[in-house]
């Protein structure tokens, strides 16, 4: 399908965004890091209160409308909604992909999957794609699963829609992330803790080109 | 206006859940007070993934709908949408009144006002209530503002919609509470943690009867 390929374009180059109090900080971030070349990134913010995380999803939506980027919302389905998402990404306890998708056809919903079980079980409830890891060990996510790379090689043989490999992915190993079937890799500190944002973002590009 | 004389009437005694991890215990709490009288349940849960909380909260639309009651769900909007509650509250740092309105206008938005200044503000929004306090000391929120009654009166003054009192309120102090302008008391520990949640929501009934 045409729509399934145009999303796996737009996943290549996925960023998501850590937690970190200074919000212009990270629309500085971003914004350079669009201008490298990524084509989504995803607000990711556990421990902030609505009011402040709209205010912040309005001001990434715009920054990726202007660059033809993605942007996906992380767990706060109302959010995304709000702002305009083009998505919402749901992990294993977080609200339904089914009920989500069912309710909302129109939202690009992604789910991450720590295993072929839990990425089959999410493309037959409906999502369009999948964050599959932690690929590599991660300082990011203290409760992330170790998949590594055969989980994912695993997961490309038992589903159709676009992966997206997350975890510990460095622009060194990128390449072997869209080797092992990877649609995309997706980042928080190789762009959020780089000391040029754009550069890794433009290094990545050039890693998962195809 | 009668929708708004109707809603007061629905506001009048209005259980708030607490964080209580256990879903059942919750739930069968929720079903005495209902029994007792309850005429509005809010589902509050700060620190529960949106999966179990999606989840508490069909079981309490399924419980409010088969008593009449209001089913009102805390700060998570998109939570409210998929369990089809009758409305969303809000505090002054979640999701702003003004947009959830604009966007949801079939949606009940309860606001919660420290201020008379807040106060109007919501009502400008769009709030459809104030929850308005907290009128007494109280443990259950460590952040909360103690406005006492005298912020409940001169509220009631300055704007026209239904207001509850909120803070520290039992079936002893429910009658002044109402006395000072509000039309409807919520409690938390007052009934989620009485020996008899149906006795307790009966008394406050009685307490609050017009
Ligand atoms: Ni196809």
């Amino acid at each position: 399908m045409r729509r399934v390929k145009d999303l796996a374009d737009r996943l290549r180059v996925y960023l998501v965004t850590d937690d970190r109090p200074d919000h212009e900080e990270v629309q500085d971030i971003v914004a350079r890091a669009l201008l490298g070349g990524v084509t989504c990134v995803q607000l990711r913010r556990k421990s902030e209160d609505g009011g402040p995380m709209l205010r912040l999803a309005l001001a990434l939506r715009e920054l990726t409308r202007a660059h033809g980027a993605l942007f996906i919302v992380n767990d706060r389905l109302d959010i995304a909604l709000l702002s305009e998402a083009d998505g919402v990404h749901v992990g294993q306890t977080d609200l339904p992909a089914r009920l989500v998708k069912s309710r909302f056809p129109g939202l690009i919903v992604g789910v991450s999957a720590r295993s072929v079980d839990e990425a089959v079980r999410a493309e037959a409830d409906g999502a369009d794609y999948l964050g599959v890891g932690s690929v590599y060990p991660t300082s990011t996510k203290g409760d992330a699963v170790l998949t590594g790379l055969e989980t994912l090689q695993a997961t490309r043989r038992a589903v159709h829609i676009p992966i997206v490999g997350i975890g510990g992915i460095t622009v060194e190993r990128a390449a072997e992330v869209v080797a092992a079937g990877a649609e995309g890799v997706a980042v928080v500190s190789a762009i959020m803790s780089a000391s040029d944002p754009q550069a890794a973002a433009e290094a990545l590009a050039r890693q998962t080109a195809r």
